[in-house]
């Protein structure tokens, strides 16, 4: 197969794949081992105060559609974060998404900075594999559920500008 | 030095180049300091089941140009990967294929996940440096050897579709 | 916005894009929470040899535009390193610049390894947000500084070669 890149022009409006998912993250407690998602694998017991810079999670969520944790996930979210700010909560994170559906398979890998404190955190998609290869783009970051110390969701709105 | 990039248009069966290396990991064990190549710098120690969910391994690795671990290395793996499956063995791989030799200098960087299950996985080239400068592509990872729980050995099959 | 990619010829040297900034990592040691800007989260404790193989470190690091510690930050440098070699230090890098000035505003991912016996080390930088939508490129480093075993700057001079 051929086929031409579409980067010789690029326009932040057009992107030439655009899709939005939901991630959800359910920390290991201790006695959920069913239903975690995620793992801490180092506590910084607040060494460099209230914000955990140095916790760093393992994780492999569930991407869904829609805003819901009990759709149908289309694809997971496999990586880790860690928390890296003194005085707010801001983590960094690298991970692969990986699709295995009748729509889409593939991986995409992404790496960036959730500043926590912003509406809109933009992270790099850096490359991926199957239907996404060779692909760039934006994975941006949104706020979509928190509750408790154990859940959050994100939305993760997706747009890439090399598809091939 | 100007170089005409070939990205232009892009054929997933004509990398710019092409490569199959072999890579080697010995973990260490407590008593093979001399020999081991890799150390795991957390164990979940099961938390999340059986498949060693978040153990993270950090290694430098001899790259050999056929299947033997001890031909003569044509490069270096160093990174690090985790396990993040609870039903099976999967690994989040980073990690940068170093060359210093008189056919290549230079680096490469991957990221993307291992899906042990399957025969072939495959992960993203997303940079490089010296004779890889900018280059990207796909890293197809399948098993080569394993030998009880400290060695194993995969085959990485590289092609680049950006070369400068 | 249409913006045209200035990939299609690269040179080396001439990079659309040309920075020259200072990294300033200062370690936690228990008892410098104020100005620590680093903190060690897995200690090998020499199991693999004197170069820290294993030992992991996260960082929120200042970048400053001369070299003095004490310079206004013009961006920050977050992300994490491990040491990785038996016969010398060598560490293997992920981070994020993140710029939030008049100047610049946005974020540049890179990864790599820095060969610390090397005067100059390349790493790649992967891709970026904001203003450096999409980039990729070269980030150089260099010793700037060491002073003890907490405190240690590079020079990091990053060229970017596609620029939207």
């Amino acid at each position: 197969t051929l086929a031409f890149a579409n980067n010789k022009a690029i326009s932040r409006d057009k992107p030439c794949k655009h899709m939005v998912l939901y991630f959800h993250n359910i920390m290991y407690n201790g006695t959920n081992q069913a239903n975690a998602t995620s793992i801490k694998i180092h506590d910084s017991h607040g060494a460099l105060g209230p914000f955990d810079f140095g916790t760093l999670v393992v994780f492999n969520d569930p991407m869904t559609a829609d805003h819901q944790l009990l759709s149908t996930p289309v694809a997971r979210a496999q990586g880790f974060y860690f928390y890296d700010m003194k005085d707010n909560y801001n983590a960094w994170f690298a991970l692969t998404l990986v699709f295995n559906s009748t729509e889409h398979k593939g991986t995409m890998s992404i790496m960036g900075d959730d500043i926590i404190a912003l509406e809109e955190r933009d992270l790099a998609v850096v490359g991926g594999t199957g239907d996404f290869f060779l692909t760039r783009g934006i994975a941006t970051l949104r706020k979509n559920a928190v509750q408790g110390i154990e859940y959050f969701s994100l939305q993760m709105e997706i747009k890439l500008y090399e598809c091939y």
